[in-house]
């Protein structure tokens, strides 16, 4: 830590500072500057608060160098984490596509979408069995039926699964059926979630609170990870911002934020943040191009008949033409898309 | 709903629209503009997606004009809510205190604090025993032991208690020693917890979400509303946006807003806004003089010990200080301060 | 300032730091830190781009210490200014109000407005005659003869005028009939038109810009001062967020950080940030008592008929009531409302 | 418009309200919902302040239909402006380059820049002779002498030059050496400025106000063609928002938002969001790829020796590598890079 002491600072002020950053375990220097004196802090402390000295006489600002986070940190792998769930790897070269409808509407509907998602090339089927909902006098989602529904149809069309959790108690129920288990981004800082999922052996794609920092995003991952599950893709999908232009203002500017921070996965979500399906291709190039490692798009073959987010959802034949104009700008980017191809061939579908 | 179509819209897609408002159950009248023709769909239909109707050939823009919140409308009692929680009242012409610690940290140091809270004229002491932290090294809370050590210095001085529950499996626990069951800013939107709390027959402090609009906000009182307990208290603590001179922007507008909106009461916590105690003042007299019913303060008697947040609790010297400005400034407003002395005059407290 | 350099930084990465520092004219100490090593860099060098050094391989980050202000800087007069401009005192124990039309619309009108406002104990006229409108369609000011009006309404009623200059090539113009030049916050940032009237011996009322920090705003304020004037006013109006509860989002913590910061006074304008009368009194009282030494309020004797921002403007009766309401709560606060009544005793009225 | 009356609006209120709007020059319809009743005003009435209504008695909301701006609106050419400026086309098919210095800081420097511009492709050489500095004490550009230097060095290499100007007083001087005229953010509701350009036959960049919405943005816009010219060309720069990973936080929605509402070419500058130039190419690309019609980005030969934003400057060598990297992205999309070769064979450069 670095502490600025105020001009008008004195003597005792300074020896004050210095006492109490002892006491906190940190070896201190002083830098006698023009107008102020600096203490430089040395010792690997995190959590300190650092208001805490802020508010001492003649402190007139505090410094935290460390990150909060350790396990997120970029420090940690350098060269990035490339994780594996599945026969799915993210986090390298390739880019990865999910896709399916914002929730499990029935048995024929989630087979339905599966074989487009399966056809696109796409390695993960999203929808949501439980959902969170803005109003309680919406769907609120099929439970335990549609997880058996979603793994099913993934099953027959050699997908993976990646479907919301919401609440500790259903934590375990959705860990029988999913791949990867899905925190909303209204759930972001419900810790308790995060530490249950921390304590599973599946994927966690993290979405980001729709008014989180960067560090408050890594320190949710960081609750993950410190529960031993260092699974955690993160999950761009647009803040809170002014204006009637969109849903959610989609924050490209994250991706390569997060990746000099951070050595974990990072994907973008174009649908939510669109928030209609007009606008859904150009944020889904945008969110290649800026570097992601993969997208999560929404897809319904009737989206009329969409029982939840259906004016965000792309149409089959529309989600055709964007993953071909999607590839042609990943191998233009020197990627290429993750096929699962492979897979099926590998005799893991019907 | 109204939906205005566009200039270019034919016929075609003026006739489709009307069909597909009227399947939704709406009867629809057309009015022919100079440039738009506009529907509007008469029908009490709370939760439709207007963007169902925006996809559709020819629509330029939808209109929801029914709010999607009932219970929690201005319109359902429009001389607004006079809750009674123990024996305090809240919502009419009095204005109410709470006050406390972050944290509870022990047994002595809340009753400590309540003997403060309790000689200011303050009705409600506060204090975490489950703690939301931002990171998963910091403390986590005393838990049951600190709840039943709240309830105990709350009983001691006639006060009622109010704490947060931050998860489904604290709730019953959390109930049998608090009055008020607080929910954090970012458990706002953590529809389950809502539910579950709704279900019980405390007090309900909603605190907003930090990027909460005050229509999210209302829906998730909705939530907890729909499930019975309209006990319900909103809490303005702040909101995130650019600027480093506070912690989070207190939104002093909400307040006028809300009263217009819906009939709850509304309180406002300038220490969470403030982040560092000399600021708190200010933003204390600036909740109350915006028409607040109610302010919940931070305080600590020894906030260099303090586990969490202690930069921003009040001192009791400062906070009796504050107390009198606020009893001042009341009366010019034509309010008083609730008081627990005739709580105490009944024998509750020492 | 301090570099933080990364914790892979090598021997050499640190030489080269320590190297541009001195050679930009700074002596550099080093501190070893457990993963970082801390370069304290010693010299009053205000305007250096900290991203200069953050571009150096193995820097992690800089922190500016010395705040890029100097004239406009709390160090330079601890006590704060106490400005006088005309008869009136700003930023001593008084409050200060200000009153008037959004724009001067006829000779009468603004006689019939002035009378309002002298009858209120407000100091200040204030009045547009050049308007900054968002379309290219709507009234842009009566101009010159706004002035002359504006000026002979005030002068009847012994009342200071502030007025909007929106443009260099108007500054001499407006400060022949001008006590006080108003700085719109959509020209906060119009760095030659803020040398321009720190070169007139006239008040400035410097509006923030809608989305501006507290440093680029005491930036602005510091471009007026380094011309020779410095009697800036500071006016917080609100600033842009997310919702549809205001037309801007009132920043009352504004005042307390600016108080800390800045030795100027600062005032609220309720009435844009309201955007509708309804909320002004409100958002009035919450500016009050947050600190401000000053209010500016939109009236309108009749709004339905006013060219500009009618729905904001209070009428003459719920600008009374207000005033009283103010009166009382700044005395509760230990301030009181300066009164034009000594000056209009001295003769220079009516 | 729309006016939505209370649920609590009587039929004198109803009838007040169908008066006002007859009385502004609208005719009226009226839809009687089961809540609420509903007017429907017919007339093409622009400028009309939507809170006149709002404040009346009964009525709940307002809704203005018809978009304030006309000339930029996307109705009047659906096909969308390709606009011409010098051998530039823009707007259409191709993709067009804007490249240089964030000042222009002698003459051969600007020369050396002008060579790398050209080499790349680009087609426009940009370069501040007059600079908005934050800070008085900041190098506040070249003036007139700059303007010379960036003429002939764009003229030596066959390129236009697109430079800033800050104020009314300027237009004429830098209209007489530029080809396109920046209206910096700062200024984007500079209306005097915006109708001095508007009276040029030059190009007009007009860069998005950090705190815009896309209305305010195209309204200025509007003031630019209201006075008879209408190549304006739109450049999103990034908004401000809160964290800590930007400089701006680049809001690539706008760019498909706008092509929805106006017909006027949209550019992107990836380098004042960035901040720093290692996030320059990742937001470039996804400028690109969001469907601008052209980029302008900050390229200096001794970024270490720039005056002003060298830490933003691409250096040559990674200018080039991106250009051929957005090459084959707008390849991959169906579009090209426009290319000055044409020009230059034409013999205008050397």
């Amino acid at each position: 830590m670095v502490i600025v002491m105020k001009e008008s600072a004195t003597e005792q002020h300074i020896q004050q500072a210095t006492q109490k950053l002892e006491s906190m375990g940190f070896s201190v220097s002083r830098i006698v500057g023009v107008n102020h004196s600096i203490l430089g802090a040395v010792g690997d402390k995190r959590g300190v608060d650092p208001r805490e000295l802020e508010i001492l006489e003649g402190v007139e600002r505090v410094l935290v160098i460390t990150e909060p986070y350790k396990l997120a940190s970029r420090a940690v792998k350098p060269q990035g984490s490339r994780l594996r769930i599945g026969a799915m790897d993210i986090g390298g070269d390739d880019v990865v596509l999910m896709a399916g409808p914002c929730a499990v509407e029935g048995e024929a509907e989630i087979h339905e979408v599966a074989q487009v998602v399966a056809r696109s090339g796409a390695l993960v089927l999203r929808g949501g069995a439980f959902k969170p909902r803005t109003s309680p006098y919406s769907f609120q989602g099929l439970g335990k039926q549609g997880l058996q529904y979603l793994r099913s149809a993934a099953d027959e069309h050699g997908l993976l699964v990646a479907t919301e959790v919401m609440d500790v108690t259903q934590v375990e129920l959705v860990a029988r059926y999913a791949d990867i288990l899905q925190i909303g981004a209204r759930n972001m800082q419900n810790y308790n979630l995060l530490k249950e999922v921390g304590k599973t052996r599946r994927g966690v794609m993290l979405k980001r609170g729709f008014a989180a920092t960067l560090e408050e995003w890594l320190m949710s991952a960081e609750y993950v990870m410190s529960e031993g599950n260092d699974q955690v893709i993160l999950c761009e999908r647009g803040i809170r911002s002014f204006g009637d232009h969109f849903r959610f203002l989609l924050d490209v500017s994250s991706v390569p934020a997060l990746k000099e921070r951070s050595h974990l996965p990072v994907i973008v979500d174009p649908s939510h943040a669109a928030g209609v399906r007009s606008k859904v291709p150009a944020l889904a190039r945008a969110g290649l191009a800026v570097g992601a490692d993969g997208l999560i798009i929404e897809i319904h073959p009737h989206p009329e008949r969409a029982v939840s987010d259906g004016p965000q959802a792309l149409l089959p034949d529309q989600f055709f033409i964007l993953v071909e104009e999607l590839q042609r700008i990943a191998r233009a980017m020197g990627k290429r898309f993750a096929d699962n191809a492979l897979r099926t061939a590998n005799g893991q579908a019907t």
